[in-house]
């Protein structure tokens, strides 16, 4: 198994988890967040600058690269690593996700979802056996279940029906998994908390050796999507890792984190930044606003990096002017911070303190609870 | 005068010019191509990556500096360089070909030209003095006279009127310059020789540290581009750099080297990269073409660089899919490229082949003369 998960040390103040998640040759110290890479690049930036913008874990999207290049072309290159020239660590999501919020004409049976390619309306099908042989194509070190994620306000009957599904759906990709990959379970379920409890236990029965918590951050309060997460904290094996999928908030990191949570990947960063929306350590900013017009500081004063030497009033310019030099900076600056505070975050987890770590990032982010 | 020239050997096969142009502290060896970075950035492309596919030596338009983000910030930075955190070498031009290629409601008069914004509709007024004393500000090594580049198939008499008023206006330019940048003179006159011989004669007379060749690439054919920088390499001082302005293509380039130029810029490299095309040592590629799908070698297989981990295949995926790593990669490519060609064509200048070497560049790029 290419992926081992050491549980090192518990924050006597809030609970949180610090670890040391080992991917080949990599140790990677968690909680993490991961950076997105749709379709094996992360947008706007070069491999050598996520290696510095990153903990050396990324994702991919199974179903965007299955779909374009295709696994032909992922093929020839022998995985997606060697596609994109990633030499550090990759994880996979199922495809599952994206046929379900992508994808047109879809219908699910129980052998596996039936869909139109929205790009060209060709019609696919999408099993869990296939989802997991892409995966292993693709090669990334963690691979995901294929898995249904019904929407947020599903109805109580149909989302005991999906589980179901789902859980039959992994038992069937597990079967099928024959590699060194670690292919992690998912749990689904909603904001019902029984039935979060229900999916995380029948998906511990398969055994994975890691688990991901996915359908939050799609629309439900920031109350349910905790009262989950703190729900299967108590649940989830200790001496897992446990990834939250879809969230990427300062505020929504460090409260997954309480709530017992290893991993995090969001397309956020990346995709605010090319909105002109960054995070800093002294909170928000929109770029493009007036008040940056003249501010000579760099974008986070307190982060100093390979992009400290631009102006705010030069990135606020190009990013006015679509220059794309603007967004790679932006970009930067965003995972950058995400780096950074999961850094701190880890640093208050050794140190007992996350809870007061969390009163001085409520100060800068503006964030309740 | 922190810009001189040296003309160091001249090609005993083609007459073509060999030199050193010294700026500041940096010793440029020409004939060389200047990328073109128009809103104080090489579009794609971060200083450190501009330094490594070009000589040192850029270009910023003085037409866009000036409308946006204006001169206020540009003068809060101490001007261009440190606004865009390139610390090598800068050219401007003046305005002039901008106010006539992309502003509305244009009437020119004895005293400038008025004309509209296009971003905003405000009624805006360009002078020879005003169009000095921005370069003054944005603080580029070389600057450039105002000028009028008439279209190409203008009339005769429209042409000498024209020429009369660029020479007054090089004057009023010079008269009220006084700094130790060098200010280049502009030579116009479209396709008429003798027109082109008055217009030059004139400029050398008010005296200029170097001259450029304006009004050329702009829809004439290519024997009358070339029969006017022939004409001009007799006319023009041996002893002064000669700037072909808008110029890009690797026939171009041979041709004006050939034609006694010693300096090009052109937006083409950076801006055919956004549109997938590029220039190799094995010829022009379209890179989205179905031929490069499975095609596993880099986009130049003779030209070693940092890109050249890429596959054709992935850098075709990513620019299919809109991806800005792909047009940073193959801005990288262009400018690389025409780095090296003109690297080459020193060393061919140097060895007395430089016939020689058009005649495989010919090859190379099917071009007949």
């Amino acid at each position: 198994m290419r992926v081992k998960y050491e549980l090192k040390h518990i924050c006597k103040q809030s609970g949180a988890r610090y670890g040391i998640l080992t991917v080949g040759d990599l140790e990677i110290e968690t909680p993490i967040f991961m950076p997105v890479g749709t379709k094996a690049t992360v947008k706007t930036l070069s491999p050598s600058e996520i290696e510095e913008v990153s903990e050396g874990l990324i994702l991919a999207n199974t179903y965007h690269l299955w779909l374009t290049p295709g696994m032909d072309v992922i093929n020839l290159h022998n995985g997606a690593k060697s596609f994109m020239q990633w030499d550090k660590a990759l994880l996979t999501d199922s495809g599952g996700f994206q046929v379900f919020s992508l994808s047109t004409h879809r219908k699910i049976t129980e052998e596996g979802v039936h869909f139109t390619n929205p790009r060209n309306g060709d019609k696919l099908f999408l099993t869990p056996e296939e989802s997991i042989k892409i995966q292993h194509q693709i090669g990334a070190d963690i691979i995901m279940s294929f898995d249904e994620c019904p929407p947020v306000d599903s109805k109580r009957e149909y989302m005991i029906e999906s589980i179901d599904r789902t859980l039959r759906w992994a038992k069937r990709g597990k079967d099928v998994h024959n590699t060194d990959q670690a292919l992690f379970g998912i749990v689904q379920g909603g904001t019902y908390l029984d039935l979060r409890e229900y999916s995380a236990k029948k998906t511990i029965e398969i055994d994975f050796p890691g688990y991901a918590i996915g359908g939050l951050s799609l629309g439900e309060t920031k109350k349910e999507m905790d009262d989950v997460i703190k729900h299967l904290n108590n649940i989830l094996p200790k001496d897992k890792p446990r990834y939250l999928m879809g969230v990427g908030t300062p505020e929504d990191l460090i409260n997954g984190v309480i709530g017992g949570v290893d991993m995090f990947d969001c397309v956020l960063p990346t995709r605010n930044a090319r909105h002109g929306q960054i995070f800093t350590t002294e909170g928000r900013l929109i770029i493009k606003n007036k008040e940056f017009e003249n501010d000579l500081k760099p974008l986070d004063p307190n982060l100093p990096s390979k992009i400290s030497k631009y102006s705010r009033s030069y990135v606020r310019h190009l990013i006015r002017e679509n220059e794309i030099l603007g967004l790679r900076i932006l970009t930067y600056q965003n995972l950058l911070y995400l780096k950074e505070l999961m850094r701190q975050i880890r640093e208050a987890i050794k140190n007992d303190r996350l809870l007061d770590f969390k009163e001085e990032l409520k100060k800068v982010y503006n964030f309740e609870v």
